[in-house]
């Protein structure tokens, strides 16, 4: 038992609280993936110097905006930055220079220990689609999002074996006031599932109420000394630094709490229309935003974000699963871990508006660039639609099935006696076949990775079974995890806490719009 | 102009081919893939020398068979091998020995030398799915191969911008005898198409049918001189190599002409259920099988070959897409690259039934891992589906295109001024818009990849052109192509030669069955 553990089950307390965590239901979750393979490397030495140093230029000459921030503009002239109106200009090095005291590694954990995650060095952490104002399935088309939509996405995240994080807005509850749905939406995470999550950054205030949930559900003196969320600070490409991203990041580093600090670029609008310029501006943007995490508080986790993709250039669409994309995620890759950060970027990208076959080309190359690009932190890993407008039910369950493949392949090639199978080659021999040998029988069950979703069935039965594509396969597997669906155990007591201090909060302000 | 089209144009006479080639109407091919970027290696130093080490045990102590072929256990024997009835057993070394002979890198010439590959080095060229015996499309669904059906789909693969190699069985027209069908299928490349193509393997008299025809085609003496087939020889795995195709593959050799020695494995049946254990019977397959042409011709163009794939253990089905098979992959890249011969292997492999979402994931993981493994001659590119028993039309297409963005990304990341674009991220600054920019209006056209078939439009405009899915925009695109095809430029004499070849040798036969 560790700490966490320890600490929790004194927290739970009384007979109820065991009751409940005797009959409930647990759902099998891997580990986080440890890669025991090398990452690919796109750029040479010589590539990444270039870029490297023209950020620095970026930095100095051209200088970043943080935006309606004095607090923020202070705080840099005091670190030696050169600040005009709300132009930062950082002297080459410094930005590099405050980037060190960021841990290249951090645990974020979750209410089960067991399902706690290590962002950084080697691991690979996936969680959910973030943002979509829309969702669709099969039988109900596209629709605008609501609270019980985003109910059954952390639901169907909690039972999703290869999902390691229940993530964050996994769509917009577009039914609840602006205000008021991160309360609601945090509190699906804290009680649906026990896998780790986002907090809210549209507001700072609503960082703070984050905060103060978390320290409901893990205890005060462990949020300020773990950290238990992992949120989403967007840059506006290019190099701006808003008041209300800066403000969430602000209380989430003060308060311990990690923030993936990303650029949201569509290339060719807030980037330069090529890959090198591209990530120079990443890089530049990347650096200005993680010294200014640990401006605020030296040492506060965070993380490099990169989420970047092209645009077609006839119809202004952003595109997603191209040859650029991976040029730029492969790139930043290597910019993230020569700055020994962790690295977030890639995910279940797709412009397509149907869970078909542009959706799974377009997200089969995203998934495995994430891969190979040493990604730490993939968000949007499944269920992502319509270049991000749509959270698909049916993608979900598809995707989440796909990232077992990642776990697979990411495990490496055993090369030990029992692997090498000399033994079996000589018991078969020429001509042979090794479906019956011995050493298939000992091995058999564990040797190859198998879809739990996709038909391997002969023709003639997949004929017989009413010819089921992959998304009626989906839809199907989306009613029958919805209908098994039990929620982990947790304390009544917790459970109550957290309800009164939503039902509080909301009852204390009038509904926001937009 | 290069000694081939010299030839040719000399070959061509008169003024009927002249007035032909005037008024044909020629498509659009890419250049063969010359990778920019790195392989994926995922095998270390010691794993590799470990393999190596028990591919030669296996060569040495188990042997391999040489079916019904005593000429070439007598090859073997001169060449200072072990025979013990049909079995051959190899001195350690020596078959890495002969292999030497065989050339890194190798030209095949196609009758239009703007179609000539480079098979080898940081080549990769593209050909389409081999073999199935079914054909699929959305209108007429699943059914037998036809002539025709083989007739649209090397229309196809000669339209298709990505593809560079015509093939060879693209399906099995299963309404010629099969004794006949190699003259027909031969004939369909030569005429309908001016890329490249493959061989007969079926006999070795279709072997040399296959030399004859391409005698008249290309002149007897160039044929001796040049490479101007590439075509597939199977080996039965484990360790089988039987006189059919060794029979063909003595034919090409002894022509000059390339075989691919392609050991056909679904792990867990034809090898065993380990990768290591695969790639280590791969390796002493194609050592074998490659010293083996190099025995009946020194310098004999060869491709080392690598089918891999796992099998469901449920089903017994082979799966495709797997991370086993990107691990085997990977690995014989490796394995071939330090044997110093071009590399056969991946493809658009899928288990599915339809051009779905399924075969999609499972085609862009076996596209992707073949780009990065470093393979040299990519058989079934595209058209692949139901592990290889159905060619369909909507895949073809829709495989064709994604075969561009390898085409984009294997082209690397330019670091030039240009692409650096400081002066684009100087102009635009924090806040401004790159659309309008400078740099953007002159780089904009060739910047990013766009998928010819994919749809990029707006929710509301896709919903007005009736909610398609790729499937349904690949069907309108089959209709399409076929509707605008034009066959390539050819002197006359030239094609009522190979007519009159192909008539006199079936009405010289009986048909024949299976």
């Amino acid at each position: 038992m560790n700490e966490t553990s320890a600490r929790r089950r004194t927290r739970s307390g009384g007979g109820a609280a065991r009751r409940a965590e005797r009959s409930a239901v647990s759902f099998e979750t891997a580990k986080y993936i440890e890669r025991n393979i090398p990452n690919f490397e796109v750029l040479s030495e010589e590539a990444l110097e270039i870029i490297e140093t023209n950020a620095e230029t970026i930095l100095e000459e051209i200088g970043v905006n943080f935006v309606n921030n004095p607090g923020a503009l202070q705080l840099w002239r005091d670190a030696g930055a050169d600040i005009r109106g709300e132009r930062v200009h950082i002297p080459r090095g410094l930005a590099r220079a405050l980037c060190k005291t960021a841990p290249s590694s951090f645990t974020q954990h979750a209410r089960n220990p067991d399902r706690n995650v290590e962002i950084g060095g080697k691991s690979l952490v996936l969680a959910p689609v973030y943002g979509p104002p829309f969702v669709h399935d099969v039988k109900g088309g596209r629709r605008y999002a609501t609270m019980e939509d985003f109910r059954n996405f952390v639901k169907l995240g909690y039972m999703s074996k290869w999902l390691h994080h229940s993530g964050g807005t996994v769509c917009e509850p577009t039914d609840v006031a602006v205000n008021k749905r991160h309360l609601d939406m945090l509190h699906a995470h804290m009680t649906l599932s026990d896998k780790p999550f986002m907090g809210s950054v549209t507001e700072p205030s609503r960082a703070q109420d984050s905060v103060d949930m978390c320290g409901i559900l893990f205890g005060n003196d462990f949020v300020q000394n773990n950290t238990v969320m992992t949120s989403l600070v967007n840059i506006n490409s290019p190099m701006t630094f808003d008041d209300v991203m800066m403000g969430a990041l602000e209380v989430y580093a003060k308060n311990n709490q990690a923030c993936i600090v990303s650029p949201f670029i569509v290339g060719g609008a807030m980037a330069p229309v090529s890959v090198a310029g591209t990530l120079t501006q990443v890089l530049a943007e990347v650096l200005a935003g993680v010294a200014y995490s640990q401006l605020v508080r030296k040492g506060a986790p965070v993380i490099m974000g990169a989420f970047v993709t092209s645009i077609d250039m006839n119809s202004g669409a952003p595109t997603f699963g191209t040859p650029e994309a991976s040029h730029i995620t492969y790139g930043a890759g290597q910019l993230a871990r020569r700055l020994n950060l962790p690295f977030r970027s890639s995910g279940s990208f797709c412009g397509s508006k149907l869970p078909d076959a542009q959706a799974a080309y377009e997200t089969a190359n995203s998934l495995n660039m994430g891969l190979l690009s040493g990604v730490n932190f993939m968000l949007h890993a499944c269920g992502w639609l319509e270049g991000g407008l749509v959270a698909s039910f049916e993608k979900f369950v598809m995707d989440a099935d796909q990232l077992g493949a990642l776990h697979k392949f990411a495990a490496g090639i055993a090369i030990d006696e029992n692997a090498q199978a000399m033994d079996a080659i000589r018991e078969v021999g020429p001509g042979g076949h090794y479906l019956g040998c011995a050493h298939t029988q000992a091995n058999f069950k564990s040797a190859f990775w198998r879809s739990d979703l996709f038909d391997y069935k002969p023709f003639e039965t997949w004929a017989e079974e009413g010819s089921r594509d992959t998304m009626a396969l989906a839809s199907a597997r989306v009613t029958k995890l919805l209908s098994e669906y039990q929620p982990p155990a947790m304390d009544p007591a917790v459970n109550e806490a957290l309800a009164v201090y939503v039902a509080e909060k909301k009852a204390g302000m009038p509904d926001a719009l937009g």
